[in-house]
């Protein structure tokens, strides 16, 4: 009986207090290491130590010390949505996409808007991990010498945190899914529609070099010249256009040279109205001084002046489709992972002069 | 020590099984409703009693049922925030303005996009409140018969889930802080522009009635015309525009009677656009044949053809000053409550002509 009194006491502390591996170790009088590994299912513990850590792990009301652990076991359903800039239109028709597949399923979506800064992209993936989402769905973001979290992904796939790539991926990651667009076959459409028109002196602007859209759009630029025998101008490569005066100053001094480019290809929304308002303002003629290529796609392209042709990618489909792989993935019911490559349409309109 | 070894075993149950209102009111044979009375600081229940009902729950583990609460003092360092439709860019700001506040803070945000159905948001509050956000950030919808979920609104105040409302309000809720537009103001700036141009006939085209923005703009326009003896034409007045087809064929049909309004005023960055498509596909010059009025105001707006003189809001302040309130309600720093009203500019640009 005097066992027993003294079983109880520890219960009843016990129900006050989470028991830790430390306190099952004392209480079997055993190394933590061998609880740890028990409780993890690793090697290197005889099957009836094993049995009675449990029975002990059970005993004194053991919860694994990983909040996101026992919160996951809670079904938050819940998943992380990490945003390289919210202000970038994108954003609206993507959410729009996972909302109508999240919805109906009950789950709800944390957004974490990076700012196309990789170490607060570590602090939010951390906060996510640690407050029990069931999945994340990432557009990841890397530092300037090429650094980026793929560790901290690993690290939620380990701890059965199903993540998903949209728009961007980190290479040598294929233990995760993804959902990108062919952004060289992209980029080819813009070259191509400009050749077809008579322009072989072109140009690019670029966001941020390293992001992997960025990339490869500008492989898919210099691939396309080189298919097409199109001289390409190093000069008229336009590079970390990050914001606004970044990308009209550089594109106005080329602009302004002797030698300059007549056709400007643009990669993404925000670069699209920077450019026509540099030219504008400059007091060039779109098309006739200078023909452009928009990318994505706003509403608001078919208003302006002229009505840009662009490269639209379809932004609610690959909304639709990572969140779609992401609950099949949090549900247990997709082994394999997957990679999906949508493919971008040209919108002709009016800002590409025909030449010939 | 019968007794004692009792009591281990129920501490052993206990441990596994978290004690219910039913399990304290059978240990210390009593009802439930007098154990529910003295954990929720009810009335009829002597200080003896109260006080061995509180040892009884401490003893049985007992813990609140409401996930919400249990949640929350786990300090979920998460916010709801219900967007009335995300696919109107007023967020992309709003976001950016609210992240602002809430990263430096480590809170995050769920976002709850209900396009404009108030049982959505109904399905989506409930959600937030079972999940344990700790706190609310809505622009309240409603249904066609004026219902709305201001119920559970006050629920969630009750349950000490602080919430505030920004953009739109729901009329008699003096204990729940907003930030919106002073909505009269800002269209009473479009009607004065106009007149000042020599423009008097003069047409609106608006979301949703109901709507608090869409109710005190309409009144605005109203109040407008009547202080400067602007005549009112209720077919000039277009409403329940919610979509392209609802916006632009009463347009179109106003525009080709015989007597039509000479100046357009837009209430959303949508209706810009739906209303400048509109008029051009009929052939009408802007401003020559139509002036118009924008709100909102997208970047875009100085690039379309001509750009468009528009009516501001200060979206990412609003976004700023919500999610500050919000977390020093969190934080119950703040006791009573902020009404903050916003002004908006005019952005005079030219799509309204000089008839004077």
């Amino acid at each position: 009986m005097k066992n027993n009194a003294n079983v109880c006491e520890r219960l009843r502390y016990y129900v006050m207090k989470k028991a830790t591996i430390k306190d099952i170790a004392s209480e079997l009088n055993i190394s933590p290491s061998s609880v740890s590994r028990a409780l993890s299912d690793g090697p290197g513990v005889s099957p009836s130590l094993k049995e009675a850590i449990l029975n002990a792990a059970e005993r004194l009301n053991y919860i694994p010390n990983s909040s996101a652990k026992s919160l996951k076991t809670m079904k938050t359903q819940t998943i992380g949505l990490i945003v390289s800039d919210i202000r970038n239109p994108f954003f609206l028709d993507f959410m729009s996409g996972i909302e109508t597949v999240l919805f109906p399923r009950g789950y709800k979506f944390i957004v974490c808007d990076i700012g196309e800064d990789f170490e607060k992209e570590r602090v939010y993936i951390k906060w996510l991990l640690e407050h029990g989402v069931e999945g994340i769905l990432t557009s990841p973001s890397q530092g300037e010498d090429g650094r980026n979290n793929s560790k901290l992904y690993r690290e939620a796939v380990r701890r059965n945190i199903p993540v998903v790539f949209y728009d961007r991926i980190l290479e040598g990651m294929e233990r995760i899914s993804s959902v990108t667009l062919d952004n060289r076959q992209a980029i080819l459409q813009g070259v191509l529609h400009l050749r077809d028109n008579g322009h072989e002196k072109l140009g690019i602007v670029l966001h941020k070099r390293g992001i992997y859209t960025i990339e490869e759009r500008l492989r898919g630029f210099k691939e396309a010249c080189n298919m097409l025998a199109i001289e390409v101008n190093e000069d008229w490569i336009i590079e970390n256009a990050v914001d606004a005066e970044r990308a009209s100053l550089p594109l106005e001094s080329v602009l302004k040279s002797d030698k300059r480019p007549d056709a400007i290809i643009s990669t993404n929304q925000f670069l699209n109205e920077v450019i026509v308002a540099t030219v504008r303002r400059m007091g060039l003629k779109i098309p006739d001084d200078l023909s452009i290529v928009g990318f994505d796609d706003h509403s608001m392209n078919e208003l302006i002046d002229p009505p840009l042709t662009t490269i639209r990618q379809p932004v609610k489909d690959i909304g639709r489709i990572a969140a779609t792989i992401l609950l099949s993935e949090i549900d247990g019911t997709r082994g394999e992972k997957s990679k999906v490559v949508l493919k971008a349409e040209l919108l002709q309109r009016k800002s590409v002069s025909k030449l010939i």
